[in-house]
């Protein structure tokens, strides 16, 4: 038996709309360790990883290891039906074909139980293998965001070139071209603003725009997003979850950059 | 002569609101009590019956009886012009082709006038039996809205079921199912919040989502809505207008849940 | 070479934005006095006119007259890149075949690069003789643009009333007719919210909604606008943008008013 709860159903309604857009289906993976999910969008380019752990839990239990095969955009219905204070529980019996989403407002006097019914999955666990990075770059994740939704405007890849000082976004298209510059932060007296590299070597990489606008749809996840780059590897884009565990996004650079 | 002012251009605002989507044409009955309508949808399933006592306007004069037909979007295109603050006076001649809409800013700066051409509508007046309702609950009128709006992810209808203690709704649909438990509340320091069941016998009959997200779009004109529910009768969705009246909706059960 | 720079990216992304829906492509001429363009919408019945003043620029340098031919949605596009409180500071080389976009933001953390490749456009300067209007109107610009929006949903054409104590706007349409009357305010303690009349002889005419709804797209700029007009004459609807300039709107009356 598989129970877990959260005291924000909030928390759930953004991890599901973070994997929305990439994954029409995908299997939830629950032990004793905590909730994980593996999987490629469908053109096989890119990989979502989520994990979050047990001890984040408010209370969690799991018996024995269950896979569990959601349709993403049907859970996604379920959970947009939770309030925005609203506790979540969910549950699954052991040879279930369902998943239970159990809401409760906070005064317990709206009680919604919802039973969306479990798919059965092909699962291929990619190996993902360390890899030491040579620019690890933390920022603002609604910046992020910003600079991807706006250089989208402009062409259809994004070079991101990294050096001591800061980091560049640029891309080129028909209309013309744009680029641009964030510098390290001197000081950080807002955390949550900062920009900050750490690098052991200069790192310049081409990348679809495509795939950065949709995961950045996890923005609303975390207040800072860590961009992890080294040559000719696939990048990581990840936005932590407090105290949780984490969304990760990887996508290979594009080998020529035929945008010009 | 007809002649009713408002203080308040939204009341007419929404009570139109709260009619177009389910009628397009109605006629509108003026006569010393006050103003009334009355009108089945095109499908003849649902039947809305709006009243507005003479004595909650702030002038009402109604020489003869009269009725009005309109063309219930071209009144609600008229009412988006009035500002959010200005009054409403309505005016129409003894044999008058045309109604007219009077609003007037705070100051009495701008003054609109909009004349709205009248239809020659048959009118078929309904008579609805009083009936003595098994169950009526009242609730907030925005929690009916959202309810309404959630299980409408799930399926086509919504089963409601009264017992002592509370009231809930569940639907069943190709996803999944969905159940939401509203408890009667014990305490009502927000009466506006507050959910009360008055229960001579249990009650668990299905309706149309589709009719129910319609008369919901009559939210915005009452803090709590009543349903009244007896077996094998149309139920009856009230919305209250403080101080005026009341706009109420008449829908038949399903007589079978072929839902399942 | 030409550069200018506003600390507020704003004025030029609703610059551009009050043009767009009227002119495709247009020519921009910068000169030492100041960044002037002037178009034709497409069906050459109305004309734009945009000046904003050396002067009100925070740095301005032109070393000689260039004209630059603008896309205007593209310049549009990079223009929402800029965020809200960045500066911005225009530019192109001598021999250019793009202008650059320089936004910046307050801390200087960020700055971004665009470059809008140019256009080769006809140009076509049209004289526009002073005129002696007979009526000149000050209002706040949101009201014109509400009155159009609210008039457009009955009718094509506008018709402006001006005599001493107001101005009425007036349209004819199949579902009824609809009569805005503004009266000039009698004092002014607000003076952005104010209506004041200058009147040599009243003025009635009609104008193309259609027209007046693409030119109310300028309203963000100004809080109030000046309408001037006279008989047989376009009317001018003036946007001053403090301290820069102005977009100004010329439309001739309709020749006969064919609703009715």
């Amino acid at each position: 038996m598989f129970e877990a709860r959260l005291p924000q159903a909030d928390v759930w309604k953004k991890v599901i709309d973070a994997i929305k857009e990439l994954v029409q289906e995908a299997t939830i993976d629950c032990s004793d360790t905590g909730v994980s999910l593996q999987a490629m969008d469908s053109a096989h380019v890119s990989l979502v990883s989520l994990l979050l752990r047990s001890d984040g839990f408010e209370t969690f239990r799991c018996d024995r290891n269950m896979s569990l095969g959601l349709n993403i955009s049907s859970a996604a219905k379920i959970l947009r039906c939770a309030g925005s204070s609203d506790s979540i529980t969910l549950k699954a019996g052991d040879k279930a074909d369902t998943i239970t989403f159990h809401f409760e407002s906070n005064n317990r006097e709206k009680v919604s139980e919802f039973e969306l019914k479990l798919m059965d999955l092909d699962v291929d666990h990619l190996g993902i293998p360390e890899t030491d990075y040579k620019c690890v770059i933390k920022m603002p994740a609604s910046e992020l965001q910003r600079i991807c939704r706006d250089l989208g405007q402009i062409g259809d890849s994004v070079v991101i070139s990294v050096s001591k000082d800061g980091v560049g976004f640029s891309s080129n298209g028909d209309l013309g071209s744009g680029k641009i510059k964030l510098s390290q932060t001197a000081n950080a007296d807002k955390p949550e603003e900062a920009v900050t590299i750490e690098m052991s070597e200069p790192v310049s990489m081409t990348y679809s725009l495509h795939y950065f606008n949709i995961f950045t749809k996890a923005a609303p996840l975390a207040s800072q997003v860590i961009l992890s780059l080294t040559a000719d590897v696939p990048a990581v884009v990840e936005f932590p979850i407090e105290d949780l565990g984490y969304v990760r996004y990887y996508l290979a650079p594009k080998i020529e950059d035929d945008d010009s």
